[in-house]
């Protein structure tokens, strides 16, 4: 787990605030769930996985008075687990998003457009480009069938990476298509087998898909299949394709071709490109997804797709939901390796007023007070050390300017404003400098 | 531990943005640290009770394998824990902030002036206006023995105060005051004891506080010692009283007064107010400690002062340090209370585009770019349900205004804007609608 120092947290907020503003620019709403659930109400949703990567809280005070003997005698670390931790910490969103509709179905008005920009929890090994702590920024809209929100979520996704002047491509599919697809090569009992391996083609390549879907004993066809469908990963002529005319046969994938199609015509994004390979892992999609990759690039910088059925395992059911995701940790890490941080400031301080004595220092926390009024940020080097460890100061911590104010100065009303970038320094009245700054 | 709704989040926003905004005025630069610390990190700076308020996280995997079976036999709770626990919750920003400075002391540019606005767990039994997940905003000058540290910080809490319209009164006084105060009644050797249960007075009252200062063996004369403390809490002029004088017999009373003269002539703020009881609980203070109270509301909305020490225990010494925290929840009770959030806007879209049909979506996908392209955040319905529903969802979300652009409207150009306050209709065309909405 990282610490983040001032300029890391500043670039941080940056993204930050450009996906918060282009959610609200949708009219997404903002909700924050508490950092520890239930374990009942994490645990067993996102599969055994999930589960494994959780961080679990002890119980508070005398926790052992409560486990039994017989229980605690087998020295059993998961079935003692169950019985010292009532909560974890949150590892998604989506799970809290699901509880949070649930249990306040009855305020929320719908469709309940939210969105949640919060960190979350992996017992993870840690590895480039993935923490055991790490934000997510998802924004769902909840109780709408309407493919309309596909497309603000989509353009929601072009809008925040062309304010981050990241190139992105926006892939997406429908996990519709895939069900036919394993219709199609006779696989639809191996569904999960089949989604899961198909997810691997991005790490692992076309040969070793092709060998796993025999090995999982797929249809001798499905090797032609991979061939073809990665031939159409980046190539737009799919829905054109004889692959495609034949899936629309089936009831599925007729359906799968209603939300395509109707994402390649109203979208009207250059950037949107049909991946008849995406999978999006065994998730709980069951419409339209979304990936979004950047070129040089590895893994993606976010995802997300439509789901039915979100809540129902907390007792809210027929809730149909879309929703996307920002890793906000990979963008950094893009952003940082391409310098697209250029216009975030690294200093709070506009100003820095050196510090000459005691004797001068009322006058200069009034002079200072005059500038915080006009809305510049400005410090003063709180003790009369050397000039030299004051403008070392300035110099490292990246302050524009200094002002000299020392008793001439005051005197004659004109204070010596220094440019620490140019080097510059010029003679003005505090009014003037007032006007320099602002 | 607590869901926020939309609405919540946006008026918390709007505190700590405030204070945010007010520490980067005076040229605070933010961090951020893990949600989780070793716990060798967190025990036993906070004293027994920090310790038993800790949420620790249990080790992942299979964590029993490494506990021995001697200690497991036991079957003591506190004991296991150590065995089976490597991690904690922060129960506060300042041992993060010990840790950070002491672990990063050659990239820091001292005087390091931070700030952190990152919530804290205490697995305290919940109560009004104690929380067990809560925020807290605090900012801290390392590295500088100045008093004009103490001046800047005063004036944050006036001017972040005064921004949220708080009306409050910022207590004041020093640890070195209380110093004095303990060898003027002989009780040096009881210092903790006097703090302890002089910084109760608030809660009950100065019978009680004479009561337990006999209790523990004080002096006599701590009662009368008591009643003219209380009598000076709220009177400004104990500066030229004869206890004052008489403290500052002392060598540690003369450097107490030396600082409260500081802050009382060189601070300039009529809110500013020294309260001689002033103790601010067994913290690590040594020298100024402020505490800020609102009329009607019960406990302090902020408090801080000046330590020494307090990174010696990650292996950092002589290093002074002054900060001040916010109480992001209590502000919040106060304001919910006082009706002060009068300007936060409950709704994140400014229009509601009414969805008629899917034939004219496409029109009003491209017109609802047009306005966000102009910064005017814009939903559409995204269902083409009942007008009297699509109504009542931009009532619910408190929507200002909501646009009809059926078949006519689109025919003509001149759309329908609605007032939802006023109920008010215009018909505008776009441009018109940008310029009015902007």
């Amino acid at each position: 787990m990282r610490d983040f120092s001032p300029f890391v947290v500043k670039k941080r907020k940056h993204i930050s605030n450009t996906i918060k503003n282009v959610f609200e620019l949708y009219g997404f709403e903002p909700i924050e769930t508490p950092t520890m659930e239930k374990l009942d109400i994490l645990s067993g949703k996102g599969g055994e996985e999930s589960d494994k990567l959780m961080f679990r809280v002890l119980n508070s005070g005398d926790f052992l008075t409560k486990v039994d003997d017989g229980l605690y005698n087998q020295k059993n670390s998961s079935r003692l687990t169950g019985a010292i931790c009532e909560k974890g910490l949150r590892y998604d969103l989506t799970v809290p998003l699901a509880r949070y509709v649930a249990q306040h179905q009855n305020e929320i008005v719908f469709p309940f457009k939210r969105y949640q920009i919060q960190p979350v929890w992996r017992a993870d090994r840690p590895q480039k480009g993935r923490y055991r702590e790490f934000w997510q920024c998802d924004a769902d809209v909840l109780g709408s069938n309407s493919l309309l929100n596909e497309l603000d979520l989509a353009h929601i996704y072009n809008e925040v990476f062309s304010q981050l002047k990241i190139d992105v491509t926006i892939k997406y599919s429908s996990r519709k298509l895939l069900a036919a697809l394993a219709e199609h090569i006779e696989a639809s009992d191996k569904f999960s087998d089949f989604v899961i391996i198909l997810d691997k083609l991005d790490k692992i390549g076309v040969e070793k898909v092709k060998e796993e879907f025999l090995k999982k004993g797929l249809h001798a066809k499905s090797g032609a299949l991979v061939d073809e469908l990665f031939h159409y990963s980046s190539n737009s002529n799919f829905l054109e394709s004889d692959l495609a005319n034949q899936l629309k046969k089936y009831a599925i994938g007729a359906k799968a071709f209603e939300e395509i199609n109707y994402l390649n015509e109203k979208c009207n994004l250059t950037n949107l490109q049909l991946d008849p390979t995406l999978a999006r892992g065994l998730d709980y999609y069951t419409g339209p997804i979304f990936e979004v990759v950047a070129s040089n690039f590895k893994g993606s910088l976010g995802g997300g797709g439509r789901y039915d059925n979100l809540t129902s395992k907390y007792g809210l059911n027929n809730i149909s939901g879309v929703g996307i995701s920002f890793g906000l940790d990979r963008i950094f890490d893009l952003m940082e390796e391409n310098n697209l941080f250029e216009n975030v400031k690294e200093s709070s301080s506009m100003v820095l007023f050196i510090n000459f004595d005691e004797a001068s220092s009322s006058e200069i926390i009034e002079l200072a007070r005059n500038l915080r009024k006009n809305a510049i940020p400005t410090e003063i080097y709180p003790d009369a050390s050397k000039m030299k460890k004051q403008m070392k100061y300035a110099d490292n911590k990246k302050i524009p300017y200094v002002i000299f104010a020392g008793s001439n100065e005051l005197n004659t009303g004109k204070l010596t404003l220094k440019s620490m970038e140019s080097g510059d320094q010029e003679s003005l009245t505090l009014e003037e400098i007032i006007k320099r700054l602002k």
